[in-house]
């Protein structure tokens, strides 16, 4: 009996108008959809935009996504970086859910006009990454100078990106079937 | 002729309803309103949160908290840490200005309901607010297990904290008057 | 037919004469030593020391270290925070390997003297775990105010901790075997 | 009466063999040399390098260290990028000071084989640099791809590099004339 697919949501992780970061999501959404053995998503985090501050929006907004999260087996963020750390608007999507995190990979890919790929973002990222009980992949990919487009050798590259995010990814949900995470 | 007072606005770094952190600011809010030569004000994130993700309405709240970071001559924020990071709303406030931050100091309160004060979210901000051309001062304050209240010894701790911040806010702003800050 | 056992290295990370992690390295170890189906050992910063800087020194430690690595399924790091880092002697020895690393999960205790138990250290040495390869996992020991010794209560906060570490452990080294670390 | 010069020195922060850092240490040293109203210093961490780990040796090298930095009117560093995070023998050298940093701005440069330029180095060694009561400038140089050289570009990046890190040094001397750090 085969194996049942691996789910894979991409979240692209700014809300803002004229986002490049938009464009590399697509890339990575294609990319991941010709993965054997993986089904995808894509998350905008302009869908789980809270208009307000009350928890009643908060609440419905936060069941919608953790119940993503609860069906996921690891998770490919894309998001650039704004003065060293990450979209608040991604943070505050990443804080909605907790227990349904635990035990999962999580790939990250940042985006930037300038030469460092998001590189300081990434790294503010995958220490979140740790708090949320998933695991940051070693492999990053950085789009840098994404005014100019993206770089086709990012085809390229995502391969060792995404085969060690499936390595985690195969053997933790393994180990999730086998043993309930404790932590 | 007496020197200008030093212009410290607080900020407070979530919008959640039931934010405990709101105390903690409160607390500060009095602290610094009793400092000679110093005037404050409290900046709420809730009074900038954006309702959508079009740019008109980004640009109208960008000027107008650019306008309160432009006059300020420093800055105490109060934030909540979330899985190791800053709240989201807090990094969407804070990346709508930037040109008006160079060469100002920066203290930061963490709130935490855990031990550890909000240690993580402090360091984090601390590379945000390099990447704004602003000084992360050294002494920071942790408020542990806000659950259980505020410690009285941080009306002590607190002395310290306010001695660095105006140690660093006079000394930058001699400076930003005698030469334009270049970076 | 039984498992073999998990090997999972204890390396104590200061080299400073009086070091008080030392004590918490001795706890942890004989902490370890008693779970079941778990190999343990204590590598000593110390014992790795390099007394020059040129190259044939530093490659037989290298190959010493590297050694050890290669054989563990996973590690515990004890280390005290200085100025908020790492210890450079630490630093120092794991920069030593990194083939080696591939796919192994890391525990990390923080040792202070004040009341943040090194969580900052812990944060900066888990982005170094990342770069390693490794797995940093969600649980940290944060050993507080050390010069009034240890609070017995980390008998039972460990728990958790090595929980985790294991599931991690048993989940990567299945899946080594199955297939190569690839990154 | 003319200022009394600046005192800059430069640490260079790998003491390995082959070091490439040692070029761009070079580079940076020349163009301190041209700087008006700067005298700067290298510091090589092999001269500090502890050949044991007793605190007789530890303590006649503490003092030669605090020495230089308690003449300083601010720093740069010089330091590659192992493992995303800072060289161990740099921090040993960081660490042997502590009073003698206060108040003082350090500007950071990143070397690294890849294109990110150290950059996650650079994060890392700020949050150090703000536990050291120093001022890390937001102008960083990350010499990317050493292996193939240093890019003349570099000459005219180092201007706001400089400018940023001057417009700090005479602010700070000036402040620490005035009135004692207190934190």
């Amino acid at each position: 009996m085969a194996n049942a697919p691996l789910f894979i949501p991409l979240i692209l992780g700014t809300a803002r108008e004229g986002r490049r970061s938009e464009s590399v999501a697509q890339f990575m959404f294609q990319q991941m959809q010709a993965l054997k053995g993986v089904e995808t998503m894509m998350i905008d985090v302009r869908d789980y935009h809270l208009r307000g501050t009350d928890n009643s929006e908060r609440m419905a907004v936060e069941k919608r996504f953790a119940k993503v999260v609860n069906e996921a087996d690891g998770f490919v963020i894309v998001a650039p970086e704004y003065n060293h750390g990450y979209p608040g608007e991604l943070k505050m999507l990443l804080d909605m859910a907790f227990d349904e995190y635990a035990g999962k990979p999580i790939g990250i890919c940042g985006v930037s006009d300038g030469g460092l790929g998001g590189a300081r973002m990434v790294e503010q990222l995958r220490l979140v990454a740790v708090a949320l009980r998933t695991v940051p992949i070693n492999q990053a990919l950085y789009f840098s100078n994404i005014d100019k487009g993206i770089d086709p050798a990012f085809e390229r590259r995502s391969i060792k990106f995404f085969k060690e995010l499936l390595w985690y990814a195969e053997a933790l949900k393994a180990q999730r079937k086998k043993s309930i995470f404790i932590s």
